[in-house]
């Protein structure tokens, strides 16, 4: 067993690749978890933008995230559409494709892809922050956290087995489950208390005003709070993945996890009103998120504390590897259609895309770098790639029922195509309001480079797809093979050191390819002092005893033996020097440089051998032109 | 213009190779740097042994100094008669496997190496140490410093420019000037003084003692002091390089480095007795040198006494960079012979061996950061193998006089080679004396090192040379060809993805080798959704209208297309098994694969393809037996 197969299994066979078919109560866990995640950043980052507020910023929490509750119920409706329109898949990116055109569906690309990245940094940055509200001690290694999560998730999507979604369904029911119960006993604790609720364990206490209430400032708590809805858009993407019939699935898997996503939202945000709980800083000492105080203000900080905080590490860790598996796969979409280079397309050792996750997991690892692994310093950068997902996606569907109204066989339901256009337009009208306000509200706390990073990638995409475009130009309409008999041989050039089994086994190679053999033997490759006129001679000797004369026996031309000057120590400078010669004589026929080469085994013969002849064939190769031929002759020693 | 040419130069051809020929004047510092620079340290390393006797340390340092001394002289009489005996070249290995045979020329290769290891440490770590004792508050970075001066000295040698013996003269000459001035300022105030003079700058305090004098003591502190021999053996290493006649101008040069080297060592040992001079620890700050101190004492530290810390400096680093000249050298000896990897006997770019010298960098910067760059703590682990080369070159001129006696024609002369033998055989006893001294004395402070690694060393050696012995065994008298009309070309295979230019070249030149050619189509290689059945009738239908059709009417066997399935999307798993077939099938030919191959020019190439053809290309020749040959079809895309 190798280290490779220790660390991420054998090499699975393309039989072995089976998509589980889920139904809707297992696809809650296994496409909700990026959704009901945000829950965990949302409602946090809102506040965080009205920290300026002091004591205050919890009495206008309330006016931010209804807006955010009422945009999401409208991504539902919209979303519940796309659902039923593209019964297979409908990610973004198809969806831009086939209703927008090229261009859109590349913006699409872009966004998502951005988005992707995102969501790993975030999801791991907010569970390593509930980890550290809960043992406050690991406040210090913050970052080597997050990367060293970023690694296992890494390696454990390399070996492919968190596909399943089976495994995704404990943590999200525990965390749904206790959250369930933390928001109970708030509630229950305020309507006990006449709406003045005793905290179990004190939240932070709220920090000195710095500024007044404005428009200004609601909106850009609003832009942040928008992230609460990153993931809705993943029943959409995963509907290939469901049991018969996918719509209905779809379409309950949808609302449930809009319904919890919606409950928890408005619950966490009346609770911080309540309980007066505001963010804090991630960076500093002592931080402990949100929904960490509010689970020690509402059940105090006793077991169910640690198995709340315990399942939302998990479900913001499983969060982030869910873009382990979107990832990839939109790479190989796009990779499929020329825009990404030809590896992103091929399933690697365990049936994923490793270039995928391997470039997924590096450009997180930058970010989080970046950033400190602090989640608010990288929401400003998430919310743009989320939000100009969710327009393209609505605003495809506007296309598509565009379309559907012009088709003639179906204008008997136009009222009824309509209204889901409206609905659709509505959505799109919508999610494009609030990417213009996140891109305003948040341009100099990071946008911009999201702002920056999404022409870019579009640029580069379309580069790579113009370099295939012109390569397949190029080797395109091949035409019919000459008539075979016409066909000369080319001429066979063998180099040779010395003359020994492995250099007779290349000549005797040779001469069955081609009745010019040149055997070329290159002097001075070691350097000035070494002994080269006398090994010459001895080999000339060798060469007419042991080749020339045999072949002259059998009446074959006798292979010529060249002796070159290797004046700078490098073996192709001379040959190719006489290649061109050759070609230059002979300018109808093909060359060939045929090289003997040492198998190696072990690891200390790439040590003990020069390794000239490897170099040799990549120097011929790189400039020996179109009409010369490498051909290596493997020689083994055991 | 390369990174590689701006850093190193351009490539020499070795028409340039010129080995200029020196006069003593010019050899002094060319090949004395090494022996006088032991002057900065050796003295040090004897005070700072003789440290726990605090003041009473410099009154006992005269006793280590003086057989340090007679050492030397004696030392001197016997490479005397090295330097006549082999005007050629007399480095201890060439002596030793002359005279002693393999196995003492291996112990000599072994101990030479890690001497001139050890030499560049010491170099490096004692002129850091004149540096930090000129501007003290350097002292924090001594370890970067050494490294950064190692780093600079790897490059300008792989510049190979250094080999000049001119640029040597200058700092050479202003050291041994400045100490002359500074020890005839320092006598002078002693007898001006009545031997009891007034230091400038007062050197340190010496500090308490805490231990009596004893042998045990002295004899510590005369191993350290051996130190200031080292390099001594230069002149009869680089006999090669002197202007005829060559032994006159090695015997001045010898006698001048050891007449300087003597008078400063004696002049060093006699000033730190007056003043009270004693080693202080190079690992805390405010650390100065046994000559920094001297210096200050003598003439103050006004300008002589940087030009004099200057000058250490350069002398140190250059004595360093002798090792880089020396060590290469030695290794590429010792790789000719056998017992080093051959890369180690090939001139590189600049006509030194690159190998060579970075691997002595390399090395010497891990016992450079090992020690903290403390000079007195790779003291122990230098001497031996100094000592350990002084004995073997001794014994070897020892066996070289019996021989002489024995050869009948010399038989005239017997009473001078006794006379020689008489002087080797007390230099051998000498130096194997002091060996046994140094190993006992010193070797838990770090000797131990030294004497596990040059067994190890030696085992190495030979192992690499019974590798070369069977690789060489195997190849062995090769016989003649067969007779070659007999001969029968091979099956020839191309891998086939898609029917182009490209494919439509590698089957055109497989058709010039072989009549037997067969087209091999992959099937599911990107994975197990790839479609596959579509893409294979597109590429029968052209196989047969473009190959097989033109190939039969020209009266040739059509090569067929053979469909495989690459179940673990690997190239080379279906392939490696057709060929396995053939074979068993076809007994007595050989095969081929014939891999068409993208050349790629530029650096994004290599991203945007998927390299397959390189990785197929190394499995087949690693697993594909002895009668598989691969051949490489270039398409250049410009």
């Amino acid at each position: 067993m190798t280290l490779q197969e220790l660390v991420f299994g054998r090499r699975l066979e393309n039989r072995e690749y089976r998509a589980r078919k889920l139904g809707a109560l297992e696809a809650v866990p296994a496409m909700g978890l990026d959704a009901l995640g945000s829950s965990a950043y949302g409602p946090e980052a809102a506040l965080a933008a009205l920290t300026p507020l002091g004591g205050l910023s919890v009495a206008y929490i309330g006016w931010v995230m209804a807006p955010v509750i009422a945009l999401l119920m409208v991504l539902y409706a919209s979303y519940r559409q796309t659902v039923a329109a593209y019964p297979g898949n409908g990610g973004a990116y198809l969806v831009a494709r086939e209703n927008l055109g090229t261009q859109a569906s590349l913006l699409a690309a872009a966004a998502i892809m951005v988005d992707y990245v995102l969501n790993v940094a975030v999801g791991i940055s907010a569970g390593i922050g509930a980890l550290v509200s809960a043992v406050p001690r690991l406040h210090e290694y913050m970052l080597p956290l997050c990367l060293l999560v970023l690694l296992l998730i890494m390696i454990i999507n390399l070996r492919g087995t968190l596909d399943a979604g089976r495994i995704f369904a404990v943590p999200t029911y525990v965390f749904v489950a206790s959250f369930a119960v933390v928001i109970a006993a708030g509630i229950y604790a305020v309507l006990a208390s006449a709406g003045h609720p005793t905290p179990i364990v004190a939240p932070a206490r709220l920090p000195r005003a710095t500024e007044a209430v404005g428009a200004w400032l609601l909106l850009r708590s609003f832009a942040s709070g928008c992230t609460a809805m990153t993931g809705v858009e993943a029943v959409s993407n995963g509907m290939s993945g469901f049991r018969e019939p996918p719509v209905r699935h779809g379409r309950r898997t949808l609302a449930a996890i809009c319904a919890i996503l919606g409950a928890l939202l408005a619950g966490i945000s009346f609770l911080c009103i309540r309980y007066g709980i505001g963010a804090m800083d991630q960076a500093q000492a002592g931080y402990r998120s949100v929904l960490a105080q509010l689970a020690g203000a509402t059940v105090g900080q006793g077991p169910l504390y640690y198995i709340a905080m315990g399942s939302l590490l998990c479900i913001l860790a499983l969060s982030a590897s869910t873009s382990f598996v979107g990832f990839p796969r939109l790479c190989q979409a796009v990779a499929e259609d020329g825009f990404l280079p030809k590896p992103f397309a091929l399933a690697g050792h365990r049936l994923v895309s490793s270039i995928g996750i391997v470039y997924l997991a590096a450009t997180a690892a930058v970010l989080l770098i970046a950033f400190d692994g602090i989640t608010n310093h990288l929401i400003p950068l998430f919310a743009i790639g989320a939000f100009l997902t969710f327009t393209l996606s609505q605003a495809g569907m506007v296309a598509h029922w565009r379309r559907e109204l012009r088709t003639p066989r179906r204008s008997h339901s136009s009222h009824r195509i309509r209204a889901h256009l409206g609905i659709n337009a509505l959505g799109a009208a919508t999610t494009a309001g609030a990417l213009a306000v996140i891109v305003v509200a948040k341009f100099t706390e990071g946008a911009w480079i999201t702002v920056l990073i999404i022409p870019a990638v579009i640029l580069l995409l379309r580069a790579i797809r113009g370099y295939y475009d012109r390569i397949a130009a190029s080797l395109r309409e091949p035409g019919r093979l000459e008539a075979a008999p016409a066909v000369v041989a080319p001429i066979v050039l063998v180099p040779i050191d010395d003359w020994n089994k492995l250099s007779r086994k290349a000549v005797a190679f040779a001469l069955t390819l081609s009745r010019d053999v040149i055997g070329v033997h290159l002097m001075q490759l070691s350097g000035p002092e070494s002994a080269g006129a006398q090994r010459q001679g001895a080999l000339r000797c060798a060469w007419e005893r042991d080749v020339a004369e045999p072949a002259a026996a059998a009446g074959l031309p006798a292979p010529r033996l060249v002796s070159l000057q290797a004046q700078r120590r490098l073996l192709h400078e001379p040959l190719l020097n006489l290649v061109r010669t050759l070609e230059r004589e002979h300018p109808d026929r093909s060359l060939a440089v045929l090289i003997p080469q040492v198998v190696k085994r072990r690891w200390y013969q790439h040590l003990l051998h020069a390794n000239r002849g490897r170099r040799l064939r990549s120097q011929l190769l790189e400039h020996g032109g179109p009409r010369l031929t490498v051909m290596e002759v493997p020689w083994h020693f055991d």
